[in-house]
């Protein structure tokens, strides 16, 4: 973002931070409004299908299947060379962007404007300036595409830590962003993590730690966590700290050097694979297997834990948002790994079910869930009804469900060796609480950043973004 | 169906009736209550999404987007082996099976249980058996999966004319059923065709005449069609036929020899293919194409001419139950070929408008909207987010959208040369009118059987079957 930008956008928040101020005296207490998101990156319904049939059986339901209220959300990209020209895939950053901010933009963008750059007000930004409490839980690096839309704004995601600014020469094939606007000697806001150190959220928790142990642009080595330190986070890394958070000051845990370890894995590392011929060209079906313990999740902390730590750090007497994302559903999806997925909606799942007792308790809360985008993996016939000499083209598992039926896991957007791309389907929105039924039955992936606006009393920036 | 289980079906039908036409009594006139239920056969999301990018755009909304209701069902389907193990993927017959009689059962079967073979009543035949108007539409052969499971009762879904009940050992690659129980030397009632000539439907419109050609069992001669006359069908096969309808007695309209053509293909044939990769190995892409009318369409009525013409039969007097479908959005991601599937769902949602006038203009009519089961047609990034290298593995399109964009649409579920399987998520359904609050967020299949015959005042028969 250049400085005239920056200057504008600071415009625009100073008659919203009054009014906004005003508007929380007159909410504050029990019946403060509260805004919990919980995202499933990639969570369409094949997702949602696959894992309620492994977790509750093929007539069973999940805690997602007791919403009161559906509707669906319609995705909108558009193309950075040209934003009048949509593109029908999303990625996170885009979809993030659009839920925290309200504009559509382009792929890989964090929350800023295809083509202009622009930065565009988030609503944790917005909250924060009006004195709400905001929050972000997740199982992905705290700097990956999704919490970061939500706190910062960079021009491309992969800009997370002060040292992936720019491509590395040295080093072409690492993974990096190219956000020469974003740095600070440029008059930018520097990286994700710097971003989220420089920030005023209340509690960040996941993992990421690695971007934060880099040495910050311009800050005579310090590392942003030793600024984060500065201002006013309390930075913790186990998960034995979430119990005894001080109610005071800000929270940033970071659990993991980069994205988490997931829950489950199929067993003994089972995942999707192609579909082996026999000598004779016959199709050799992989065998079903079961899902397992991922050990390395073993000292994480679940995305319960962090979420119910996150509740109790913001209190219930100011107006709050809180984003809480399974992040590794499409990780998973991407890596042709079933049971990880299923793993991951199962932790979604499961906060989900410790939010819905907290809005029961908070009727002031307006619960929404929802997927940023669609994802790969399919729910196939675990046998082709082509007969026994037709098979996936790309990679296929055979799931072996509790019920003792086998389910079949298609993974086939593409035939690289290294991962799926991402789909194209509008995705679910549910909704719990007084303001559910407000909800429409259909909306678009930019909507939601007005229902949560409206519900917290909020109004959005004027359009000079 | 052997007799006895036909003699308990029978008894089981007689209380329901005189307490029906009671009902029918008090609810005749202007209030009497309706049920619309249209099915878009394997309309997922995905499909959904693709023919909204293409219809109205990336940020358009079709009609069906504007009902202001939207639920998930969750499929349901058991092995015909052991019915207490689920599939975890379903077909038209199962799940047309589902809606009309709220029975859980094996794919392939129409109006029949799982192993026991029992028939289960159809809404269709309850509402008839009160005295309520009954109605079928769809683009299919009215002897297809879906509109048969609404009125008819066999083991499985190829028997659909008396030449296609046993396999052919003089041609064992036709298609054809296997339902020596249904053949009416053994007691059953005959083929699809056979039980439409011989039921009590009102209106039946579609495809199908072959079937209807066939000389029917036991009737010394007489063609299926010259039976359906004889049990006061009028019978049409002309689209100009639908204007002149009179409103006394039953209609049987079969405008094509089986499935009626679809109205959209590819520009000049275009469907997807195989990705080509050059001599050097690199993937060189399909060249994008537009839709374009289907000629073969040209004599057909469209699918909101038929339901036009059912709902002036139907007339408004007498509470009613009409299902409409547009059947081969399914067979066009079978076969893929993506126009097909859009101008397909352009036929539902066109129809869609028509009804939800009707409904306007008559209240106490319950509009359903929803698919039977998920397709293979996935939207993907029109070039792999994996770089030029990577590709679809199975058959892939690119479409040139109106807005000048280019969506690709991937069909990978099985490598074979002939069609796509069906896959297993969820799909939505849809409702408008005065009881389309009372839809919950969530149901099964087998629920919407429920929630017609509570709109429409009907109980579901004993659970004898």
């Amino acid at each position: 973002m250049n400085k005239l930008t920056a200057i504008v956008c600071f415009l625009t928040f100073l008659p919203l931070s009054g009014g906004a101020r005003a508007q929380e005296a007159a909410r504050s207490g029990p019946k403060a409004p509260k805004v919990i998101l919980i995202i499933g990156d990639g969570m369409d319904q094949h997702q949602i299908t696959i894992a309620r049939d492994y977790l509750a059986g093929y007539q069973g339901r999940l805690t997602l299947d007791t919403l009161p209220v559906r509707s669906n959300v319609q995705i909108q990209t558009v193309a950075e060379e040209n934003p009048s020209l949509p593109e029908y895939v999303a990625d996170s950053a885009n979809t993030a962007t659009a839920m925290a901010t309200g504009i559509v933009t382009s792929a890989g963008r964090i929350g800023t404007t295809a083509g202009a750059d622009r930065d565009a007000p988030t609503i944790m930004e917005i909250a924060a300036a009006a004195g709400f409490g905001t929050g972000i839980v997740v199982t992905s690096s705290v700097t990956d595409a999704t919490p970061a839309s939500f706190v910062a704004h960079v021009s491309y995601r992969l800009c997370e830590g002060p040292r992936s600014m720019l491509p590395d020469p040295a080093n072409p094939n690492a993974l990096s962003g190219d956000c020469p606007g974003d740095l600070k000697a440029n008059g930018g806001k520097g990286s994700i993590a710097e971003q989220i150190a420089a920030s005023r959220i209340d509690i960040v928790l996941g993992g990421g730690e690695r971007y934060f142990a880099q040495v910050a642009e311009g800050e005579k080595g310090k590392t942003v966590r030793e600024l984060a330190v500065a201002n006013g986070f309390r930075v913790i890394d186990k998960r034995e700290e979430l119990a005894g958070l001080p109610r005071d000051g800000k929270v940033l845990g970071l659990f993991a050097p980069s994205t988490m370890p997931v829950q489950w894995r199929g067993a003994g590392g089972a995942q999707a694979q192609r579909v082996r011929r026999d000598e004779n060209g016959q199709v050799v079906l992989p065998e079903p297997f079961v899902c397992e313990p991922e050990p390395a999740f073993e000292p994480m902390p679940t995305l319960t834990a962090m979420a119910s730590a996150a509740l109790k750090h913001l209190g219930d007497a100011r107006p709050f948002v809180l984003m809480i994302e399974s992040s590794s559903i499409d990780k998973q999806s991407h890596a042709r790994r079933p049971c990880g997925q299923i793993g991951e909606l199962k932790q979604l799942d499961e906060t989900l079910k410790l939010v819905l007792e907290y809005a029961a308790a908070h009727p002031e809360t307006l619960v929404l869930v929802t997927a940023d985008h669609s994802q790969a993996a399919q729910l196939v016939p675990e046998r082709s009804w082509l007969g026994p000499n037709a098979a996936s083209p790309g990679h296929f598992a055979r799931i072996l469900t509790p019920e003792g039926a086998v389910m079949g896991v298609n993974y086939a957007t593409n035939d690289s060796n290294l991962q799926e791309d991402h789909t194209g389907a509008d995705v679910p929105l549910f909704a719990y609480g007084a303001a559910a039924n407000e909800v429409p039955a259909a909306v678009r992936q930019t909507d939601i950043f007005g229902i949560m606006l409206r519900h917290l009393g909020l109004a959005a920036p004027s359009a000079s973004q």
